[in-house]
């Protein structure tokens, strides 16, 4: 039987919430066995949607308040906002040991410097980094940071490197990751100073808890043959959002052929079933909830504008890496 | 009636040459009007090629040599095999103005280096960019630098901005191309120092030959509200190869999910026109041509894997760097 966890839910940030938070609570309560669900938000609009998705009460807690963050504040008028909003109140709540895991659709900015503000880092650790699930060939690869950290020096991505594999081994079940660095050419003397000192320092840990894998380069991001990918958090963030707006322009044009003229609409009704199994294996709510990595807790932040049915996944990404022991994965990797 | 042009052509460069290289020169003879091509390479490799593409030999005139940069070759060894290399000798033809441009589908490294060796920088410019097109919405935008510079300050980046801009009023005959900075971010105080102080400076340059947009996200590549997307080298090259990975696995999912059954190869065989036209947009042959800017005569980049295609391409982006009166435009913006 699996041992009850409780996870610490922002239910007031994002797009369309607390009410995709809520329904996105229903439907992981509806697979998930033993998971409590602190929710912290305006308990008068939490209440009616508790009764129209139908959670078991039992496995919910409110914490109300009517204080939020906002989207749009920046990050220091957030933590001003002080100790009585949605965001601050769940990520004390895991602070106190009251849950597991943290999670907010809210705004990013926020959720980082609020936790670092509540949560210890974890010994050694210079920098927490965000690190994402990505799509690949044979299932899904790490890729950190994705935005935390503009500026990195090697010691941090030596850091990234053992996080990531740790929560690799955390989500996957699996002992020894492959990691590699993101670079402009796979020969040991390409790249910036930063990358090639790092290269050095992997090359020399001997860590049976992950294999170095050297260099990749953008286009092998996809093709599966490593499971963590490190890179400081500018190119990152860059890589990551040229990779969206790429699906995104090639799923249009796809649209637009398939549907310009009668005989390819007649036959894209008949082909309708695969192109839906297209569609969700690139569904990027498959691949949400993003993990703050280097705090002494785990710290899950949702895509603000997802649905429920994303929100879902990320809850389903606390759980996993509370059941997979991340934080004391990620103690032993570093030791 | 357009005037007489001549392009020096490197025919011994990139896989399966010069058997693209004289086929792709077929591919363009077709349909370019008083265009020359100095070819140099292997006279017992190319001439019966000539025969074989039926190319108009009033058009074409061949140099001999039988030493070639490999592939393989570091820049410095390809610069030491010396001057009568098929690619020295084509860019010495530049230097020498026995032609208007220069095409190679070889080594990248040796093509700088060799490049860099035998021309002048534009005055005022301290670092060469490779320039690509990038498929957008709209049509076509330029992003640079894609890899000749792993690190820029901000002074790169804003003659990067300049050059950028030129080149695509030279391409694509449009006065006042938008130019926007590549970020993780689309606030000012987003980024690192060197695309803070580029904004600034780009923001406070009053130039009546472009309009500088700001930041753009990597998002934002293919959505085609800018023209010109300024980046460093290593960010451009990294942004550039996931774009590629992540178009060749969405194609190849699509691929799947169109023949795993009977009715989807039937339905796909339908729709066979309809998908020819969406893969053709996405065609990386239609956007081969990388241009090298900041030396003073135009220097073209085929990617090394393209086929005739894709090399004829290339010829058409020397063409018309060569016609837009790529040097001067670029010496009129940094004026």
């Amino acid at each position: 039987m699996k041992k009850p966890i409780t996870i610490a839910i922002d239910a007031m940030g994002g797009d369309n919430s607390p009410q995709k938070v809520i329904e996105g609570i229903s439907i992981h309560a509806k697979y998930s066995k033993n998971v409590n669900y602190k929710i912290f938000g305006d308990r008068s609009l939490i209440d009616p949607l508790i009764e129209k998705f139908s959670i078991n009460k039992n496995k919910i807690e409110i914490f109300h308040t009517n204080k939020f963050v906002e989207g749009k504040d920046s990050a220091l008028a957030a933590a001003k906002k002080g100790k009585d909003t949605s965001l601050w109140l769940s990520i004390e709540c895991l602070k106190n040991n009251e849950a597991d895991a943290i999670i907010s659709a809210g705004n990013t900015g926020a959720l980082f410097v609020i936790a670092k503000l509540n949560l210890k880092m974890i010994e050694n650790i210079d920098k927490p980094a965000l690190s994402g699930l990505w799509p690949n060939n044979n299932g899904m690869n790490l890729v950190l940071d994705l935005g935390a950290n503009i500026e990195c020096n090697e010691k941090n991505l030596v850091d990234f490197s053992l996080m990531g594999s740790a929560l690799y081994r955390a989500l996957f079940n699996n002992d020894t990751p492959k990691v590699a660095l993101l670079n402009v050419g796979s020969e040991e003397i390409k790249g910036n100073n930063v990358v090639k000192n790092t290269y050095q320092k992997l090359n020399e840990i001997k860590n049976p808890l992950y294999e170095f894998h050297g260099y990749v380069e953008g286009n092998e991001i996809m093709e599966g043959r490593v499971n963590v990918i490190v890179t400081d958090g500018f190119t990152g963030n860059i890589a990551l959002k040229t990779a969206e707006g790429t699906a995104k322009f090639i799923v249009s044009e796809l649209k637009l052929a398939l549907t310009n003229s009668i005989l390819g609409k007649i036959s894209s009704l008949l082909n309708s079933n695969n192109l839906k199994k297209f569609k969700n294996k690139l569904d990027p709510r498959l691949y949400n909830g993003a993990i703050l990595l280097g705090l002494d807790k785990p710290v899950i932040k949702s895509h603000g504008s997802t649905d429920a049915l994303g929100f879902s996944h990320s809850i389903q990404v606390c759980e996993k890496t509370i059941r997979g022991d991340l934080i004391n994965k990620i103690k032993e990797n570093i030791m």
